[in-house]
Order: C-alpha cells, then structure tokens, then sequence
C-alpha cells in the first residue's frame, strides 16, 4: 500500500452539484477532501458516522444541529453521528477537510 | 456541546521542540492541528491508533514505514495502526491536520 495520496490522482466524487470530493481510505478512518463552488450547497443530511472537520481554505456556511456560523480557514467542526447537518460555499467557494469513523462505505 | 471549534481558542499542545498541537476531541475520532516549525522534528515513533492526514501549508518531509517523500499542500497520508513514522518540517515550516482514530488518550 502506498501511505502517499496526492488528491490530483484521485477521481473527485460529485457530491451535489457544485460539491466534489477526493477520498482517501482507512481502515477505521476516511478523509474527504471536498471542494465547494460559490454558493454551491450540501443539503441537510446525517449519517451514523461520525465526522471532524477542517476549514482548508475558503469560507463555507455551515449549519450542525440548527446552528450556523461562516467558517474561515483553521476553523474545525464536530458533527456527531446522526446530527444533521448542512453547508454552502461562501462567494469565493471553499475547500473543507473532513474526517469519518468509520469509513462511509456508501461513497465506494 | 459547541460543534465550532476555533483553534485560536484551543491550547496548543507540544510534541517536540518547535511542534505545536490544537486538539478537537470526538468519540470515535480526534483532530490534531500540527505546526511545525522550519526543521522541527517528530521523532521516530508508532501508536497502535491508526492516523491520516493532510498537508495545509508548507512542506513537510514525512516518512512511514521508512518511506520518504516531501509532502506539499493538499496532500493526503495514512499510517496504520503500529507503523513506524517520522516528520520534519520544511524550510518555511508546515501547517498538518491529523485525524486519529480511536482518539489519543494520552494527548489529553
């Protein structure tokens, strides 16, 4: 196995329109590296899996639980499993790292 | 529970001289914000937590399982549990997210 992914080898995964995705596997752990155009928006959802985050660069409006803030760069989130959860990219879109245990098999 | 984790209000954490860690703590998972400064070293070392992550800024020279490559922003790295790795920062120093799972008790 190679420990070394560069996400410009990895195919990106549509999302929702506007939203792609380069995911890495692990066993216990998947990370997403998701790209978000302007405006383009991730409609509320949840899954049992549990999901951390980091704001990469960008600015992305992000609702967890009824409660929105605009997240900047550096910024993390906790999104516990089963709590819903929505986001929409800021005007000059975003690229948001996040974390799943376990992996989301659904995104194979 | 706070969902938003501004890492500007986390106490950073040392690792080794010159290496800084914010932590976000989850259930399954945990988030560690590494910074590291131009030629700071993360000795050798392993944890049967398994770990993936992401370069955010910088370079850095990352090896696992004796395997080195010079990581740029965007790229991504796995280390499963019990492997053997190593980091140095570059020489503008680096700016890593790691993900843990199961969380790093120790780190508490």
């Amino acid at each position: 196995m190679n420990p070394f992914l560069d996400p410009e080898n990895i195919a990106g995964k549509t999302l929702a329109p506007g939203v792609t995705a380069k995911v890495a596997w692990g066993e216990k752990l998947m990370l997403s590296l998701v790209s978000l155009e302007p405006d383009a928006v991730v409609a509320t959802h949840s899954h049992p899996h549990e999901q951390m985050g980091l704001m990469v660069s960008g600015t992305m409006e992000l609702t967890i639980a009824g409660e929105t803030r605009i997240l900047s760069p550096s910024e993390m989130y906790h999104v516990p499993g089963g709590v819903p959860h929505s986001a929409k990219g800021g005007r000059d879109g975003a690229v948001a790292l996040d974390a799943f245990s376990p992996p989301r098999e659904e995104y194979r």
